[in-house]
């Protein structure tokens, strides 16, 4: 039994876009959901470019109402629309999204899913906004102009073999298999229900989790969130070398201050995003600033594919 | 004296994007001023591809507020205010424009710049929408689903030889030479008002027209205004093969019947674009289609590039 998380760039600029970089918008595909973080302008072409089906995205979390990192919603769920999605679909964003998803699709055709909408309050503490058998996603506020969220996405991971004969014993159909073997519980068409656990031996259960901040001034409430993440995705929109109350004030973070929250969050890789188009071509100059605080750190590039497994 | 306009197709798609096909927006340029024809999401994006700031745009004419038309407006007016724009940007759009960027302009920050908005009621009768010394922008009423305008653009050019020597015995100032090319009468710092006349030997006076339909059936009122027109940008979602009365009902045309109004309006050169994507790779074939019609029509792809040019 194991499990692979991908984690894809589809967007890594902060505010306006350059060739180069797309307005935020990152991909986590856990094998049986795929989950949009953020959505600026252009991500379902770079859904496209990818080959991810809008019809497959389960699930979109916005951090705040900035229009780049939201001004991709309207267009996606009007392809959906068009593309003829029946499948409900699950947004999640800060107070007033329901507002700016009204205003906007209005403009479409009428929808033939359905929306169904989680409008956060962002919570001071660490907060469960949704949670199915093995996967969870909690939210906590961020430190930014407007209200905004930061999210993590955790799994708990059943770690073992998986026993094919058992399952062929069991008469348990193939199409069930991969989310048995991805630690879920599944209902047959007879009535039975089929735990992990009997078609696969547990050695231990594990966890996987990300945390992504969206935009934001360091804070405590992050490393809160993040605490011990197999991968934080934090905004660095500016480099070391600018004033950091200045920064902070705009509600955003230089390169040093993610490298500090994954530092005390604990965290095992972080990666940079949210990158100012200012630092075009002296992006390796950034990650030597975050890398002297925290040395396991990354910096996205639109396209970069991230990848966690278990086994 | 001469005058060169250089159209250039940012998204040639219906609907929903493909990889090859982004969504509808034609950039128009003049040497003085940049217009836009619709703003499909991806559009800012685009712009970067081709080289030309956002801050050159100086008229955004949307035909009609279905979302793959519009919905890459509020980016583009978010990175103009990111990269502090100063100069008015005019708008032009159906009843129901200010609805909308009133209400996506609330997850921007404050403009830096004005707005000046053109709300329009479809008219019956093709109207001058806009007026300048040389140019001018004319709207019909299209035929679709919703409200829709059609828009051709209309340049008076003075043909004839500019005359350095002249410019340089009245003291003009070189920055305004190419205005006065282009036969636009200009004021100098003095207060002296120059008219193209003053330097340059005009043969005769030529019309530049370019009419661009958007989202529309087949419709005599197109006809109407793009009459004798250098360049029909018609929309073409369907092939022939289509079934007329369905699609002319859900407000589209099919290659032969933007053919038919080219012929009926005796244009010089029929554009097809609003591609569907179900012709992705046989666009040869709906290119052929329209020829049996009206011989000298082009089918638009991504990038493409068309002049008109008068010496």
């Amino acid at each position: 039994m194991s499990r692979r998380i991908q984690i894809t760039f589809l967007g890594t600029s902060a505010g306006s876009p350059s060739i180069k970089r797309g307005l935020p918008a990152v991909l986590v595909s856990d094998g049986l959901r795929e989950i949009l973080l953020d959505c600026g302008e252009g991500t379902q072409h770079r859904l496209l470019r990818v080959g991810i089906s809008v019809h497959r995205i389960d699930m979109i979390l916005i951090t705040h109402l900035h229009g780049d990192h939201l001004f991709g919603l309207p267009g996606l769920i009007a392809s959906m629309t068009l593309l003829g999605r029946v499948r409900e679909l699950k947004i999640a964003g800060p107070v007033g999204i329901r507002e700016y998803i009204e205003a906007n699709i209005k403009f479409l055709s009428a929808l033939p899913f359905r929306i169904r909408l989680l409008e956060i309050e962002p919570p001071e503490k660490v907060t469960t906004l949704y949670r199915e058998e093995n996967f969870e996603i909690q939210c906590v506020t961020a430190r930014h102009t407007i209200e905004a969220c930061a999210y993590a996405l955790i799994w708990r991971v059943p770690v073992g073999k998986f026993d094919p004969e058992k399952a062929r014993k069991l008469n348990i159909p193939i199409k069930y298999w991969k989310k048995l073997h991805y630690g879920e519980t599944v209902t047959l068409e007879d009535g039975r229900v089929i735990r992990p656990e009997d078609v696969v031996k547990v050695r231990h259960r594990g966890t996987i989790k990300i945390a992504y901040t969206g935009d934001t001034a360091p804070t405590e409430t992050i490393i809160e969130l993040a605490k011990e993440a197999d991968i934080l995705i934090h905004e660095a929109t500016f480099s070391a070398e600018e004033d950091p109350h200045t920064i902070w004030k705009q509600g955003h973070s230089r390169t040093i201050d993610a490298a500090e929250i994954a530092k005390r969050a604990n965290v095992r890789t972080l990666i940079l995003t949210h990158i100012s188009t200012r630092y075009e071509g002296i992006e390796e100059k950034l990650l030597q600033e975050a890398k002297t605080v925290f040395p396991n750190t990354h910096l996205a590039n639109d396209f970069d594919k991230y990848y966690i497994t278990t086994s």
